[in-house]
């Protein structure tokens, strides 16, 4: 598969799904918009999956992991280890995403797309890794066109097998010391903003580190002037393995009419670099939640998406838009499992 | 049992096992903070339960009804029957509440504390009528002193019951066509501020409802000059029975240690009244939303609480709490399942 036969299989959404669920919405048991963003989320899911009535039962989250050359400049409060650590803890079940998974009956889905250490082969961890760790963006591309390009096919690979199992909500996650600062250098890139509005402080480096990750957001895009046009191009040349890899999630998940619960920083970046190469992307999206990281809510409102949770959470892994799927869900629910007012025999408004 | 036996078994939370819950959430593999208030709901349930790994796994949502004699002033877009067919879609689970519970594994508990209809005895149906409808508050007081002791009592007789078959985590829901109205009366009571500023649309009044509306608020409290010191005096003069319940079940889930999460307008103003006579009950409670009602936030604003949610719900019967519920959980969760540093073999912070 290409990645154009892949963007050219996205459709736009079902308008008569949309209609069916807008009217079945105003004939239930409650008063018309009653149950707000619920509602919206309902109709929304309806015309991605073309269904009158949705169902989001089978649940899965894909965490990519990934590895940056761009730690070099000290733009990180962790060490790259615990890259490959934290992906050993996905395995074992330990990690925040694990929990929330399990609470939202979710499937954990692990993959490598670029860990800067070697695993040892083991059940749960898929390997699509493109090398160890990209090159450092503030010295020149992050990778290659090629490289990019094979990084997004790994992760429509990743869903297309979730897919056959009967995947029907997609939520990002990611995992990768130092991704704030490719994730901001890609939202710098897209929008056309200073990255000093946007860079933020990641997993919570000082104010020394802040400046430090400003300056390297600020040289590789000066180095590599990537073309906003072009999100292939953007990818390549500021951006990260996982970040390839959820961008191709979400592009075969949207082919495949499944709606995406989108997480923070870093999985919003990805989202960006999907639309960028497919703008009708947009509408299968679902913004998780609006991180606390600096400029999430820049790239939130360009992707014109409204954040379904507002939590302070900063942590990534996909933990906000699993906490997310409770509400697709529940608008799902909602609307094929309430009464109406003729069924229950409730009267009607004055 | 008296009122006042009630609300003198309210402690103060539980500082050894919030100081436990936050040392070990400050141990777990992720950066410091980074699930927001998550953290903060898990040390919170922490407090009031005492135990530093809290569990809420037994759910129940308390959805109590009844009917106002100010509906004569014209101040709802439903007529009052609706309030009785309502309570038999519940009892028949095709309300959104239903629906809503499944998901979350709330069990619902129905309660009649004032409907103004006979229901023929039915089992899921929990009979604590005080009387068929408060008397039009607009003209004299709502109930009696007497009645508004009755129906705290009785509704935390309901949440009592309820304790002794496990419940650990309690969502309030309210039912009664009209009660925006006597709720927007006790905001404006004890917040001391203008009506006006308080009074919303409700299930959807037009402006003549809005500003018949208004007058009714500003009515009662000229005509009754509630005194803002006094709780039941409040409850009693601009009150309704489903609200003197709902705060009767916020002090019982209180006494017990258990949390509360209280869903939108109605129940805040039940919530007030709680604080009102026992202001240590504040800290066991959590806001599960923000209402698209106008004056709702205001009225979180002087229980000083933070809403989980925001999802422009105007609904009602515990459904925004039941959806925060997932979110309370996953706080307890993540502090009790997540591995720790240690445990995982995970670097920390340099």
């Amino acid at each position: 598969m290409s990645l154009s036969h892949l963007t050219s299989r996205i459709q736009p959404l079902d308008k008569a799904a949309m209609a069916a669920a807008r009217a079945r919405q105003a004939n239930l048991t409650k008063p018309a918009g009653s149950l707000g963003r619920l509602e919206e989320l309902s109709i929304q899911v309806a015309g991605i999956t073309g269904q009158a009535l949705p169902q989001v039962s089978h649940k899965v989250v894909t965490v990519m992991a990934g590895d940056h050359g761009v730690v070099a400049e000290g733009v990180s409060a962790y060490p790259s280890a615990v890259t490959p650590q934290m992906v050993l803890n996905f395995l074992g079940g330990g990690a925040a995403i694990n929990v929330l998974a399990r609470q939202a009956g979710a499937r954990v889905v692990i993959v490598d797309m670029g860990v800067a250490a070697e695993f040892a082969p083991q059940p749960g961890l898929i390997d699509k890794k493109v090398a160890p760790g990209t090159a450092n963006m503030a010295q020149g591309p992050a990778m290659s066109r090629m490289q990019a390009e094979q990084a997004i096919l790994a992760g429509a690979e990743v869903v297309d097998e979730e897919l056959a199992r009967g995947l029907d909500l997609l939520a990002t996650g990611d995992m990768g010391i130092g991704n704030t600062t490719p994730s901001a250098a890609i939202a710098a890139v897209l929008t056309g903003r200073d990255p000093l509005g946007i860079v933020g402080r990641g997993t919570g480096v000082d104010d020394a580190g802040l400046e430090r990750k400003v300056t390297a957001v600020q040289r590789a895009i000066t180095v590599n002037q990537p073309d906003p046009q072009d999100g292939l191009d953007v990818l390549a040349k500021v951006g990260g393995f996982e970040i390839g890899g959820l961008a191709g999630a979400i592009l075969a998940a949207a082919a495949a009419h499944k709606p995406v619960v989108v997480d923070g920083f870093i999985s919003t970046a990805a989202a960006m670099i999907a639309v960028a190469l497919c703008p009708t992307v947009r509408d299968y999206l679902i913004a998780g939640h609006c991180s606390e990281e600096q400029g999430h809510g820049l790239m939130l409102h360009w992707l014109g998406l409204r954040p379904l949770l507002d939590l302070n959470l900063r942590l990534g892994e996909g933990t906000g838009a699993v906490l997310a799927m409770h509400l697709v869900d529940a608008g799902c629910r909602t609307l094929a499992e309430m009464a109406t007012f003729g069924e229950a025999g409730v009267s009607e408004k004055a």
